[in-house]
């Protein structure tokens, strides 16, 4: 029961749930089984759930996204072989369970984010967000000490201005925060954009906010290996943000999201290029847009949970490194 | 194609397209397949559709909800047989569209849907509006010339005050019409609500707002003919607007939709009901929470196209009637 | 394997699969996991496939019956308590697997079907047929020994005249059937119709084909005593054959289907309605209209492998009067 | 976040979180939003997940029935209208997560479960079990003080003797319960039981048991009033464990469960009947065969939330009784 | 509503429904929320629906095949950066809605299609075809003025000779449209092949229609880049038309059709093949086999409309070169 | 019907039914339409099904998999374009139906499917087995002469050592296979793993076991050729047993299964990697993990009756060769 789960211990760390005393279908859905941040001292790293969808523009749903990952995050076990690292040993991984905000006030979600995101950077390193729509990309990066590198995985550029006369959507956010003074302009990027735009604007506007882009269609020609070395060039040994939106992914890979489009990346791609940032300077992560009631077998929240997987061990290569 | 379509002509009044000369599963969903409002020189009936569901407290997605009701209108024929009327012969009904409001603000949103449906109000002799969250209901109400008896089937009692702060969300709209002087106190009733409430001032407060129950646990005992009864000994020959929050059904009958409870009625007693309704004086009516993204094979969809069609038939009925 | 299947004998009846030898989850999926035509030396009763939905004027996909009502039989046990009768005991059931029909020609299919069914029944003295469309019934009720009282249970009258020109389609049966002298016109139902019609002429011509009208409204003053009486009032000792469209059962029950409609039956009411007809003299039946792409967790196909288990006894329990 | 959760206090009792602000989609899933046991000083009733399928003979999946039917309990809240009780005051409820039983061993599942539910019992009054399967209930009977009056809610008897050899399966432990004098042989019955058997000597063996049988196709003519009539009669003052497998309840209202048979009960009948047991004297319950792999929109997990809602309503509403 | 939506405008063309006033999810579900063709006074380019699947041999459902792929078509905006070019302005481009076609007699669809086909290329310049099944390439392809080369993308060669009996199915029109010399043989190919056939006649039998192939696992050693050259090189300048069988793709990026392959293409490769035919000349177009009966969360409907989208801008591409 | 299907018949070998004749959906569902093993006289490749998934540590299911996989093998036709070999021409391949195995005994379940097993290769050369859990590989290795080279495709090692206590799951097929001296443990690899391990001691410790590893992360730089290559460089000429997991492949491609990883391979990369063994001396297969409930639109079980088709077309390829 609750009060006596035996877990993996490494030294002072506490890690995730002993699968081989616990099934993994047993028991509480924290992210990949870690303690809840109130079972550990202190914590390096926290998982935010922030389910708030109140921004988006098409499909709902991202409220449940939190969740969501949570539950397909069961099957993560602790040593990532691709890195080479043990993920919950060097470092403490704690799981801060949802921000309680507002969804009939974008204004009231947005300040009640950065408050409760500035009170946990308070009490540790590193905050990775499971949204939610990408609304919630702005107030953290408000509560992150920028101006940060931001290297943003999404199948849209996320720099309109406003929609319906509203200033914060899920459609804004690094427009707001590159007016806010929050991004590093020389270092910022799009990575897998594709699909049609209003107009040519859209892109030249973007360049001026400080991003440069690589759309999908040139992953093809690029590879993983291209795309994590022109990633690396541009954000170099910036502060940098990791924003994915789970709609970067191919609607194959993520068909649980709010405005899909076609031609996307792979989880392979996703995942390889996300191991590559192990020599980063990273300092704050979200994976957003993630819509359940699209889902279909958990294949998008599966996908979620690695990207946060794999973010944590980024984290953790980097601590590991001499 | 679209500018040559078949239509079932009875005097002056347009129809659906014509079965038996385009497939039901061809060309552009209007409501029962019926005219555009830009197709008719006037209507005495409106479909108005209204997707709107930044009102909603738990499972969103009803702004998908009038195409997909629409979509599952196809089926309709144009003869009630329950009630002997034809129902798209002695009135003109058409078909408006949908009103674009803003996702991002209910104010405005609810600002929009008054204008819109008044707009609508001087052309014609009745609006059925396809939801949308329940919130649309209280504009609906203004918007139809009042106070008026409230025929309210919904789970759920939708008269709490705020909720997060928000005095207009699918929770309150009865609460807010009742303070606005909109409801005939004297005529409301909810049918078909169940499941836990807050506290039991929930219930105390609602009745000091005007409104009866009719639970659906008692159901099983009255009957429809007895729910039918009590309905018209207390609406009686009031103006009369009916509000069918589609969750009055069962999930099992209505999977799609944001809060569903058990032991709801079946779409078998909904429509009986309805049906019951040609003896009243009905001036507005709405159907509201269809969520599709929670619906399969069109089930929840049916079901709503049929509560409207059930309505439309009660007024075509009485306007039979001599 | 295939070839050496444990079975429950009685005298000399072959009976299911044992399923305590064999899990109800292996093994061919014959209906009720009965043996193969070929493995029995004489059937009394035999279960045929009719995959074929060209007669269809909404969704199709009713080609996929046959296998999803066998596949959801796996379930079915030898004794019905209801009846009080062992129903594989006092009677040798077997499948017949499906007849193969010509998709691209409604005519050709449908005099394959008489013929098959034919030659079926100089081997039988029952056939069930499993749809397969609506269509499927007029060739089944020439091969039956006419004129027969037909008990129709179906949302719809299926008794149009011709559709884009079609005479022959699953709107049509019964109308070509009357023309053809198959019916006998003092004996015939529909159960369950509901929904809208074309017009009030639908109704008048149904009449002079012969057919009374149980219309889904009427169950719940009726009961399911009150409509089984009202069936065997109609049918009396008539040679009756019993024609299920699973479009009968509300949406709830049977997603699964070509043309649903709200305000249907219970699995319940129909089921026990079927239970009834021990005392009848059935001579053919079918089970049609079963669309498995729009079906959920087998709820569809299930409820149709019930109705296909208590027509069986029927036949069975009547067998076993004195 | 999970460390400063604001939840519903009454006087020395601790409720669900207060959802006014925490909305209900956020947060850790615990039954109801209840307190988990180690955030409460004691505790009169437990809730208990069992996340346990090997028993199964059909579809599996039940082990992940707790954490569904959890996320499926959002909706509830503590005031219960139609028994006019608060749910959570006058009792103090707690989640005590779930047991880690052993999947690959029936026998030392079954120990671990009886040891945990008699720890438990040592702590609480009343222990209510979230499935798994069926064969939970035979430990939660052993932990029970008995001999009790089981009320089973299944459309099977559940009282086979051996499957494969198995003697301890989800088709047996009532037989196995009787057997260990577990049961009070005067008073148990099965409600809803329905669909085929495998011979009339399986109807034969279970009177022998001790129990009495409603079956479906009875609450018809029954009624929600008749059969909790003849249940109260049945059971009297005697110790009473409720067991509610889902699979009671129509495929078309628990489509996600493992061996689903049609012409089951109604959500509505099945809450009613749950209701009539404040005036009964309960010591245990079980809700099991929820499988979410074949659920639909929750309404599965939804049901069985209310079903437990009910059942702890009954708890309180003869704990307020004089 | 219908009768005053804002549009985009450039110059004297008339574009989709401006977004930022009328959100995505509202309104009639034209392609790509284009004007219908009654609503502009010349068209271009004309987006025709032919919802037909009587030509199927497996899974039928292309019936709803254009309504499908029309509401998945919601989320296209008017510019394509990968080709820098306005995709609406410099083309007037208008739905024309669906034909009416029988669906119970091949022979006459096929002529209704051709018939409504010429009639609507008397108006415009191209027609973009949304089917229905690969039957009605057929007909269009005797409405352009050919002989064409065919782009034929499909993972079957659908040049089968008959199928019972029949000469015009979905899996016969290039070889019925070979034999009454509609295609150039010099330039025809099929792109992305794959799985089982019947014999090795049937590639040769293929050669001699004027077909090459690049089956689906060359696509690997090829890459986008090499499947464009290849294309080109066979096409040259011909009259070319291009058909799209959206079984091109992998069933995971193209689950919602009929006779499904693994092994095929991915979206990102078909698009970046298509955006390579803005140096074509391209003369008409079909988008065929979408089954959204089979489709989830509109994977395949986005996939199906982002094909047409990047057809309308190869279009506009070659239009707006010098 | 069943006693008279027509088939292809190549000089002494029986083929799949004739498809001309008998409509694909129609008839009995054995793997690509085979004849089953009792409708044949002598076998040289047999499909064995084996529904038995109580080995499964996550989500199970796996028992539906033949059933399922049979039923999405349908569109399987006889020619294999890749290889240029008539696949069922030179080889009599018949379909054995399923081993029926205890479902609560892993113990019992094992030597049955081990004594079935050797049973059936007295009769046959080659069984190619339908899994059912990874558990059924071990007693298929015991019941091929080995030692063998087995190639492993899987997302994860599955050579575990025990699970809570037990040593025979599906986690340990190949730990147990090592050390009962099953593996040549020079020519053993995994293909395709990927995702979180427990620590670096379960890749040292399967090192031991004799296992090269080809992760799936290296497949982008390998390339389907690069991969074949390692293979077959690894295997040579030893007798090699294939193992395909379904989760080797993304779950975009096969979200119908227990343990799903992101980053996986396409179907297009391991069909053509499958395709390349026709030079190996393959002497026993499986494909396991097909667990349907989580299947969509049969995507995984025509991934799966593909990876079949290419293993029995390697078969017949190697036959055909001089």
């Amino acid at each position: 029961m609750a009060d006596s789960v035996p877990r993996i211990i490494t030294g002072d760390t506490i890690g995730p749930v002993d699968s081989t005393a616990v099934p993994r279908y047993a028991g509480e859905a924290t992210f990949a089984r870690l303690p809840r941040i109130d079972e550990v001292s202190q914590a390096d790293v926290v998982i935010l759930g922030v389910p708030f969808d109140s921004g988006v523009s098409y499909r709902p749903g991202a409220r449940f996204g939190p969740s969501h990952i949570r539950e397909s995050s069961r099957l993560l076990r602790p040593y990532n072989p691709a890195l080479q690292v043990p993920v919950f040993a060097s470092q403490q991984v704690a799981d801060a369970g949802d921000l309680a905000v507002n969804p009939f006030s974008i204004d009231d979600a947005i300040s009640a984010i950065e408050r409760g995101a500035r009170a946990l950077l308070e009490r540790t390193r590193f905050v990775l967000t499971l949204g939610g729509d990408h609304t919630v990309a702005l107030p953290m990066l408000r509560a992150v000490r920028g101006p940060v590198a931001v290297i943003h995985f999404d199948a849209h550029l996320d720099t309109w201005d406003t929609y319906f006369g509203a200033a914060y959507t899920h459609g804004t956010p690094f427009r707001r925060a590159a007016e806010e003074g929050l991004l590093d302009r020389t270092g910022c990027l799009h990575v897998g954009t594709r699909g049609p735009l209003y107009t040519d604007a859209d892109l030249s506007q973007d360049v001026e906010l400080g991003f440069q882009v690589i759309p999908a269609p040139e992953v093809d020609q690029l590879g993983v290996t291209g795309m994590a070395e022109r990633i690396a060039q541009r954000v170099g040994d910036r502060p940098a943000y990791v924003s994915v939106d789970i709609d970067v992914l191919d609607p194959a890979h993520a068909p649980g999201t709010g405005t899909p489009e076609a031609g996307g990346l792979t989880s392979r791609e996703l995942l390889a290029t996300l191991r590559s940032f192990a020599r980063l300077n990273l300092v704050g992560a979200d994976i957003v847009e993630v819509a359940p009631a699209y889902d279909y077998a958990q294949i998008t929240g599966i996908a979620a949970a690695h990207v946060g997987y794999e973010l944590l061990s980024a984290l953790a290569a980097r601590k590991a490194a001499p």
